[in-house]
């Protein structure tokens, strides 16, 4: 499907390649490794199709596509630092070989090196979103944490939190992508939109899977949120209808607070919540997201970028892992 | 002595106040709390002192100040992180108080403001100098974790180290002030070259004062790099001049490999390393580099903000905490 964007990702990589090529050895093999161990390049995709239906400068492109994928990837290592997570896309993390001081400072560098890749684009808008996204994030996982263990949350407290920390970042990709295309206003913050709707249902299809899907599949433990007291959608879903009483709820209560639960309380809180539709509710709201984006692209000159962007819309719900 | 910056310092310390105004009040409240607790504002001086002789634009300037500071404070964070810091400054650090993954997405939020202040000037090239710092800092850090406990290390890269950790931000506050000042390529080099010499005088004088005075006068634990195993000048001078052999030098080396050493191990180490004469021996490399900083602006027009930048060098030399 993303066949004619093979030779613009091609270069991306080689970009980010070059980020690896760094003076200090052991940095560099690391970064190298985790870059190499790939992920699927969503979001430098995103800001690529962003950009084709206008005027862009491919290099000033580039920089920023690698620019997104650094940044996320940076992101991803302080994540599990905070989450403690062992494993992630099946491989160790970080986390789980080096000690948490040398892993901080290493996604403090890879925070600094995507924000150079952002200089590079010498586009201050571009810096200027660059820099806000990353703080968005930073504040929709802080959110995370303050939040963990509270079942009182409000759906629309988890859409802002999903915001900041998942779909900020689709949102800003699909900004710059345009800002660098000098795309006219409207259609800049139509691009804005669209990516903030895909990344919205990214990450509820992603909240969904930690539940729905085994340890082998996802390549992490499952029912990992929930063992970390982090509340998502169908959690609260299952709350809702539930009524907060009954006893399969106040399971659930028990496992998110953490503290007097066992193994088998985990794995039953898993089933309930599976059991009773709140992961297919889920991805109803889910795909309300993605409509909207795919309405927000109908305004643009037909032709194969809207068909990729489509495409890419359609990708956020039906990956299984 | 800097009675001629207290309006533009003024301003500095009001966007910092601006910075700590977020959204989220959980963080807000403990930003503001960070900055208010101050520190000496070296590096926004420094800044604003290096366009002084030239022609800009003010509020250019004080973004770009205040975001040197958020970087620098944002970086202290993360360093007391990896160092396990409790105290700094006299006070308790965020370490001590939050769990440690608050700390570091705090950080990371802080990392993001100080961007998004660099980007406020609206200036590539300020932008380039601030991200490329930041990679530098990260640099210089990761080579500590990755240098402790090694006794085997040239006093080059003791200094290369130092460089990236902290004269690479004097560098860089004192290169964006000449830019932003539109300085002439050579002023700007000029700069950045002064403030790099002065950021390496005053890391040599913080490392000869973490051996050199009592906990209650540095508002942290004296000797605390020889227990961490962070090999500073001092400790190299000495090693030198016992020729690595001896009943003290292995009494250091000892220390440093930090496995079999006492409470009263390290406190004696503290002692030989004094009685040396190493400390002295340091602080005259440090005062080298003052001369060097001094001759550097020697070639600018006379004035108060030569004056000045005379006297920011020899206060590197002179604090006594």
């Amino acid at each position: 499907m993303f066949y004619a964007m093979r030779h613009d990702l091609a270069r991306v990589e080689e970009r980010l390649r070059e980020e690896s090529n760094v003076d200090y050895p052991v940095v560099g093999d690391i970064v190298e490794n985790l870059i190499e161990s790939g992920g699927k390049r969503l979001r430098p995709l995103l800001l690529l199709l962003a950009a084709r239906p206008f005027n862009y400068d491919i290099d000033e492109l580039v920089a920023a596509a690698a620019g997104v994928e650094l940044l996320h990837n940076a992101s991803l290592i302080h994540d599990d630092t905070v989450d403690h997570a062992d494993v992630r896309r099946g491989q160790p993390t970080l986390n789980s070989v080096l000690p948490p001081e040398t892993v901080i400072l290493l996604g403090d560098y890879l925070f600094a090196r995507s924000a150079m890749l952002a200089a590079a684009t010498m586009n201050p808008r571009v810096v200027g979103v660059f820099a806000s996204t990353l703080a968005k994030i930073c504040d929709g996982q802080l959110s995370e944490v303050f939040n963990a263990h509270k079942l009182d949350q409000s759906i629309d407290q988890y859409k802002q939190r999903i915001y900041g920390k998942t779909a900020s970042l689709f949102a800003g990709s699909a900004e710059m992508g345009a800002i660098i295309g000098q795309a006219p206003g409207d259609k800049i913050e139509a691009m804005r939109d669209f990516g903030g709707n895909i990344g919205m249902a990214f990450q509820i299809v992603d909240d969904v899977l930690d539940l729905r899907e085994s340890t082998d599949s996802i390549g992490k433990p499952a029912g990992l949120d929930l063992r970390q007291g982090t509340v998502t959608l169908p959690t609260m879903l299952f709350i809702q209808r539930s009524g907060q009483n009954g006893h399969n709820a106040e399971l659930v209560q028990r496992v998110i607070d953490g503290d007097s639960a066992t193994d088998a309380d985990f794995d039953h809180a898993v089933e309930v919540i599976r059991d009773s539709g709140a992961l297919e509710e889920s991805i109803t709201i889910a795909e309300d997201y993605v409509e909207k984006a795919q309405a927000i692209i109908k305004d643009l000159p037909p032709g194969d970028s809207v068909e990729m962007l489509e495409a890419l819309a359609m990708d956020s719900l039906s990956r299984t892992f």
